[in-house]
């Protein structure tokens, strides 16, 4: 049987919002200051681009003992060995996966509403990540935004661990926290930030509460 | 040991060229005509339909006793039980992918050039798609046409069977078959053909010298 991670601080890779910046100098200062979770969306490269990049994140991950999650490519995720992958509404079906990947893997699967939280009790993933729960401009395809109550409807019903996404930031931090989700997905505060070692650990003093 | 099958007609889809129509009805009378082995090339779709639809390929290539290749994603191919993926130069790794997918499934591996032909002798591949032979308007990220004599080189220095795929119509098929290749990749004048099984019957016509 697997066990579940801190999932507490869980930093999503984007690279469209890093310029010219190389990933990992921009994820590795994150782990110092923190981060718990890495997980790697990378839409638009090539295949192989993706898989060299995601070894460079495997080494550096596991040098910080961190689980590596891989967005959607589960070739990808086998291929580096990584800890798990996240599926969306859109992806592979979650039973498919959960056979190819093993009941070592990770799967962690996002949910958009209630009626997505209830059927995610009966598959066999680890967590949910309810999205969005504020506005973002790193996902242009968002549904309609869950704010606070949408958060909280899916918390009451799930019986999977929650982590919130979506325009997470320190100014609604705190009240999210108070809502009792099991981490945060971070994005834009720590991959935009000139001292992303930094943005991280103004989160960890943030959720330090979420661990009493 | 895994057996090469008959790779003569080659098709590979490509839903961009069939507007409205649903890939199978173009697919089934196809194969009806005689194409040898399927490869669903899907890069605009997100994974769950592409998921969907290669599901419904797998029960219409198994009810006509042909090889489906999937390509590139190599998480859908193990997903609906593929016999085989195919990968370019920018996909995953070979090496990585034999690991995960086992002895007994097949690889396609696509060269552009005599030097990758000789690096693909050395690779764990079944075969590969010497491309592209001739100017095609699917395939917008071609490099520079091989023509014939750059298939010509690359048949001669391959120890792999080599499938010409770029442009192949029923007006210049004569000439690359009298080359002696193992086979030839399809594409717009099968899919776009009010008559699919009639214009994979004119190809497999055409093809006939090949097996004799």
């Amino acid at each position: 049987m697997r066990a579940l991670p801190d999932l507490s601080l869980y930093l999503v890779t984007d690279s469209r919002l890093i310029g010219q910046k190389n990933l990992l100098s921009v994820v590795e200062p994150a782990l110092k200051g923190g981060v718990k979770v890495v997980q790697f969306r990378e839409k638009s490269m090539e295949a192989k681009e993706i898989f060299d990049v995601a070894m460079e994140l495997r080494a550096l991950t596991s040098k910080y003992n961190v689980p590596l999650i891989i967005n959607d490519r589960l070739d990808i995720a086998q291929a580096v060995d990584a800890d798990g992958v996240h599926l969306g509404q859109l992806d592979l079906p979650v039973e498919k996966v959960r056979k190819i990947l093993g009941a070592n893997k990770l799967i962690g699967f996002t949910v958009h509403n209630e009626a997505q939280a209830k059927a995610a009790n009966q598959m066999d993933v680890d967590y949910v990540v309810a999205a969005p729960v504020f506005r973002t401009n790193t996902k242009l395809d968002t549904r309609g935004l869950l704010g606070f109550d949408g958060l909280r409807s899916i918390l009451k019903v799930s019986k999977k661990p929650v982590i919130a996404a979506g325009g997470i930031s320190l100014k609604n931090i705190a009240e999210v926290v108070d809502m009792d989700v099991d981490g945060v997905v971070v994005v834009n505060p720590i991959m935009t930030s000139d001292d992303p070692q930094l943005s991280a650990e103004k989160f960890v003093n943030m959720l330090t509460p979420m661990k009493i």
